[in-house]
């Protein structure tokens, strides 16, 4: 038997989940990563764009990041995408918590080097960003391909959490007469707004994109 | 002249800020941190519910987690709060952006001793999460205050990232027929969901929460 992996779930098991399946659709929900890396005692964490790729992650961002440089070189690194879906309002300020869907992925990062390979990449961030926008913007030149740096982390070790559903009051407190209940959120869309100088209207492709996830 | 903080900005600058005053706003509109720290050469980060107190922020979570253990014990930590305000659409690919804002906060974690501490600590949580929840919800019995964890972070660097407005195309781009701008989102609210059993109506404080941030 292989030894557990390191994320293993110390608590709240029924939340947890080592579904890739699960967790890979959380993944391309979201759009924001937190990528974790240590340098000696001291860790960083910190915002980035990212798409899967199978069972990897593509990371972007500047070439002169230090975080980028520090994940080319093979650092180990944790990532995690949390989609926050509502406040669980219970009966009782304890069991108050969160309905969310979390991802935590473990694995060790590598640059992505050539311009065919970059330019795959960015194609991919183009397309999860906003479908049908790498045919319709203009594509990279060589020099931009060239300012690119694009991290690829094979995911060793992924687990999923999720909590969805109503409060978990004990049962004497369900007598209360206070309101309890969820209180859903989304992350909406809301009307595009037009760069100055743009003279092209609104591009099927963008209003559909909005049209599906305003409300 | 004191040391440079850890976390200085190594790019674009003109995004990066110190100003305290600007930090404690994004945390104060967030719910949601991603707090990181490292085991070794092996970082973690998880998402975690948080609240800005002075200084501070306090961290909660179930008593038992490995990460509240480690961060009780005093290790370096790195919270990361990103808020997403939109995609930027540029007319080239190259300059595909998102406008967010997000903070980064350095410090040493140590926890919170003591029911009057605690509570006043969840009295925080829930009044961040939801105005006059407080008052209005069963507040936490001795037992449950000995099964909560709350951990004290002292930010002591702290640096703000936002990014805002257009797309910044350069030149010859700027003639392109393409569509150009912002598609700005928000975490909205949606209808309030009661729990089965709930007999008692929506309180003014949660229908007005609701509608301040509904669209």
């Amino acid at each position: 038997m292989s030894s557990p992996p390191r994320h293993r779930l110390r608590r709240i098991k029924k939340l947890g989940s080592y579904d890739r399946a699960l967790a890979y659709q959380i993944l391309d929900d979201g759009l924001l990563a937190h990528v974790a890396f240590a340098d000696g005692k001291q860790p960083f964490v910190i915002p980035m764009a990212y798409v899967r790729d199978a069972d990897s992650l593509l990371l972007h961002g500047a070439v002169a990041s230090r975080l980028q440089r520090a994940l080319g070189s093979g650092v180990e690194a944790c990532v995690c995408v949390t989609l926050l879906d509502g406040l669980v309002l219970a009966r009782s300020v304890f069991n108050h918590s969160m309905n969310y869907r979390s991802v935590v992925a473990f694995g060790s990062a590598e640059s992505v080097h050539g311009a065919a390979a970059k330019r795959a990449a960015l194609e991919r961030f183009t397309e999860k960003m906003l479908p049908g926008r790498w045919q319709d913007a203009r594509q990279p030149s060589p020099k931009e391909l060239g300012a690119t740096s694009v991290v690829r982390l094979p995911m060793t070790d992924v687990t999923a959490k999720v909590r969805t559903g109503p409060p978990d009051d004990a049962v004497p407190d369900l007598e209360l007469p206070v309101w309890a209940g969820e209180l859903p959120m989304r992350l909406t869309m809301q009307a595009p707004v037009p760069d100055a100088g743009t003279q092209t209207g609104l591009p099927d492709y963008l209003a559909r994109f909005v049209s599906e996830r305003d409300d």
